[in-house]
């Protein structure tokens, strides 16, 4: 594998899987120059007149749609860690004896373990897409035949209208659908809330199979995705495990610690004026950041301020926001509660959205450049403000990058985080891996200092004689080092088990095996 | 310009405007085998961090587009008859000097009689879409450069979809829109309910023009169009003229006959056992069509029975049927009143749908197959059933297609109409142009009886001893002709001054110059 050194000074492989690569070359540097993938044509006289899709099984779809060797197939991630679909449908890939499948979800979760024994066996040759716990373990040791690649909710949509990604069958999990394909994550014992992360997919994968255990009389309202696009529609009992896929509550945290992190976040929001009347903001379901949303809350009740909207990951207390008339809109691309199914199905203002909308950085704008301020977690940050999501300080892979790189084009983008987590230091000299560049992150928060990226001159006036304490990133990383110690180096190996792709399709870091 | 002889007999060019053409084959026979049109590739980073795409005028967007000659330039008709976008738009194309220009309307209308000088003077080489009164007699007298094309309203999307034509730019009116270019037509002085026939032009045009008259923040709510097509946005003080956009007021037909032909066309649907419970219609806003529905209306509450959708075009009636609980569902094309536009924005099961969902033929399906009977109209059919739309029995192009030709897809088609118009006619040996194959057009309902294609041997099965006056084609013509004699033939140059384009892009006839 050969190596090249990118525009962050990272060594990025320059082919992977048998596909040429582009090192990345900077924030907006590289410009795309080709059409977008186009999808063959198909015609109605090839489809059931009477708009009736519906095959007796998984199974029969996927034999159906023509299912074979060195396929790709993608999965979304709505049911999170209550999915019951990709499991079954790589059950049935060995079943019929299909080697060497790309798998293209949206994201993977611990119910997908189920899946190592077919990384194992050659079923599956390797996995496109977020990578948590056993299975980022199993990539991390380079156990994995093909090369992991990791993309962004906003690179994974770029990957696949671009044509970097061919999906050749993609299999649609959806809480409410009719037989035509219509579907929603609105209605039903496996309601999902939405089902953007499956947008891409429908429009652009060569066969779309919709599997419900909620089939509906057309039309199934709202569609959002559209049976135009659609193959192939299944009736089984159970496609999720409802209390996983909505957890039904949401947890603040009772963390003393990162109730001051969120308190402070808040603060430094406040004081330094983007917390106003219109503004708009993106926390997210952590317990940090629905601390932060609280204590927002707290300040627009007190000033009699209104948010134009806020961006989701939805929960209760946003949609307890919106329905107090704090925000006009919840532009939400997941639902994390009932609630928050609650509200999408009911409130045309909880309006949902899609990583095109939101996220897809080769297209004319996306939401998040309209975002006033986002908050934000990372692994590890470093001095020049670089921000890791995907590798603990241990190199191994176990996260998955989110929207958490399309989210770094927000007005200000802030990451409140612990100085050290388990004696170990999360500021250092050099992050593990490369996520997103520190010219896009704006502000560390944590318990001992607040760091201001020297970028951002305006913040630094701001926060002058405001008593919040601020500090520069090399003091923070100093405190944390004086308490933990100097982190000891990580003994990778040299062969890349992963690459990290930036919301361009080029890559901006890779991962080691770790040994 | 070389003819030949397609399927259904009718002579068409092997060649327009210097493309290719394909010969209609027959119903479901022509197989696309290419790929879908793909645009370009944009990046983020070409467009504003904020979102913020407005220029000062309608002339610097089409500047910053890069308006020059010999491009297609699109409009849709959402704002039917009080359209004051596409005038606009090709009066600066002369100021600035621009020649040969394409327009792609999705329909013209009176109002763009405007447009005559520039079709004369060379501005425009010619109009690919309906050309309605003084367009049409324009076309008609062999005066418009190029040959015309008319599609139906799924074609349209069909061609655009499929790369038959490339828009260059795109310039879509609507109601209420944001800067970044999210756009609906549900509010604001120029609604027009949706903006489905911009959608194609949205996601295809290589430049896309967003102009409104009632510009609100971020976010717009729904996004019928989605900013992230959008290049420039536009605020002007007026883009349509209100009472001409919506009308307000939907007539119903006061003539005697046509209550009759309406009547008569709700008794058979009654009496054939269309009208159950959970079945679904499209009318359309015609006086017949309208009166239709009152019928259908009264029948659906004596039986106590439902409807599980509608298709719109809306107006007041199916907005009541809707809000009384007769229908589940409007799915709508587009509102022809100030009610269907209000029913819009409130309704959440007053659905909008495009060309797309409901009339792309190169699609996985379409809605058109699941509707149970469709009520349409003709200016002329023939004893094949084949039907006719576009031209007048004297030769004169003067209607669009709409959605007509898709709408034939429909399980049962209906055309009820008078046997004659001014003592002309309206059953024929043969009809001027073929617009659709007398196969997919199932019952003819005249004021001096009913007759049904043979084909259909279940609906006659059916009506057997029903009473009512059912009688063979053949036999409703020779009434015709026995009161108002056998028409003349039509004078006819041999020049094709126009093309019918087929939902599946091939040509079903040629409309030849009147002389």
């Amino acid at each position: 594998m050969e190596l090249i050194k990118n525009a962050i000074g990272r060594l990025v492989p320059t082919e992977i899987n048998g596909e040429k690569q582009i090192p990345y070359q900077g924030v907006g540097i590289y410009k795309p120059d080709g059409v977008k993938q186009a999808p063959r044509i198909s015609s109605n006289s090839d489809f059931p007149v009477d708009g009736n899709k519906t095959v007796a099984s998984i199974k029969e779809a996927l034999i159906k749609a023509g299912i074979k060797d060195g396929m790709t197939i993608s999965t979304h991630h709505h049911f999170r860690d209550g999915d019951l679909i990709a499991n079954q449908v790589f059950d049935i890939a060995k079943e019929l004896g299909i080697k060497n499948l790309r798998w293209f979800p949206s994201a993977s979760f611990p119910c997908h373990t189920h899946l190592l024994k077919y990384l194992e066996d050659g079923t599956i040759n390797r996995i496109e897409g977020s990578m948590n716990g056993a299975l980022g373990k199993f990539c991390s040791e380079g156990k994995m035949k093909g090369t992991a690649v990791l993309r962004s909710h906003g690179g994974r949509y770029q990957a696949v209208q671009d044509g970097d990604v061919k999906i050749d069958i993609a299999v649609i999990g959806a809480g409410c659908a009719d037989s035509f394909g219509n579907a929603n994550g609105l209605y039903g014992k496996s309601a999902s809330g939405l089902l953007g992360f499956a947008l891409a997919d429908s429009e652009y994968a060569d066969k779309v199979i919709v599997v419900t255990d909620n089939m509906v009389p057309f039309p199934c309202i709202p569609w959002q995705i559209q049976g135009n696009y659609v193959d192939y529609t299944v009736v089984t009992d159970k496609i999720g495990i409802p209390e996983k896929i909505v957890s039904g509550t949401t947890q603040i945290t009772k963390s003393p610690d990162r109730l001051l992190l969120a308190e402070l976040t808040a603060k430094f929001c406040d004081i330094t004026g983007i917390i106003k009347d219109g503004f708009s903001f993106q926390t997210g379901a952590g317990g940090t950041s629905l601390s932060v949303s609280l204590y927002f809350k707290e300040i627009m009740e007190k000033r009699g301020i209104k948010a134009r909207f806020a961006r989701g990951g939805s929960n209760k207390y946003l949609v307890e926001m919106l329905e107090k008339g704090l925000i006009d809109y919840i532009l939400d691309g997941q639902t994390f509660d009932l609630e928050g199914v609650r509200s999408m199905a009911e409130n045309k203002n909880h309006v949902w959205t899609s990583p095109f909308t939101s996220y897809n950085y080769h297209s004319k704008g996306n939401f998040a450049g309209m975002v006033d301020v986002v908050i934000l977690g990372a692994t590890e940050v470093d001095v020049n403000f670089n921000g890791n999501v995907v590798t603990h300080s241990d190199g191994y892979l176990l996260h998955g990058i989110g929207g958490w790189q399309n989210c770094l084009f927000s007005k200000t983008v802030i990451l409140p985080i612990p100085l050290f987590r388990d004696r170990i230091p999360v500021i250092r000299d050099e992050v593990t891996t490369i996520c997103g560049p520190g010219e896009l992150i704006d502000v560390i928060v944590t318990e001992r200092g607040i760091a201001i990226n020297p970028l951002r001159t305006d913040l630094i006036e701001k926060v002058k004689n405001s008593g919040l304490p601020i500090k520069t990133i090399q003091e923070l990383k100093e405190e944390a080092e004086k308490i933990c110690g100097k982190p000891e180096k990580i003994n990778f190996g040299e062969e890349v088990v992963a690459v990290i792709k930036w919301v361009d399709g080029t890559l901006i870091d890779s991962v080691r095996k770790v040994i």
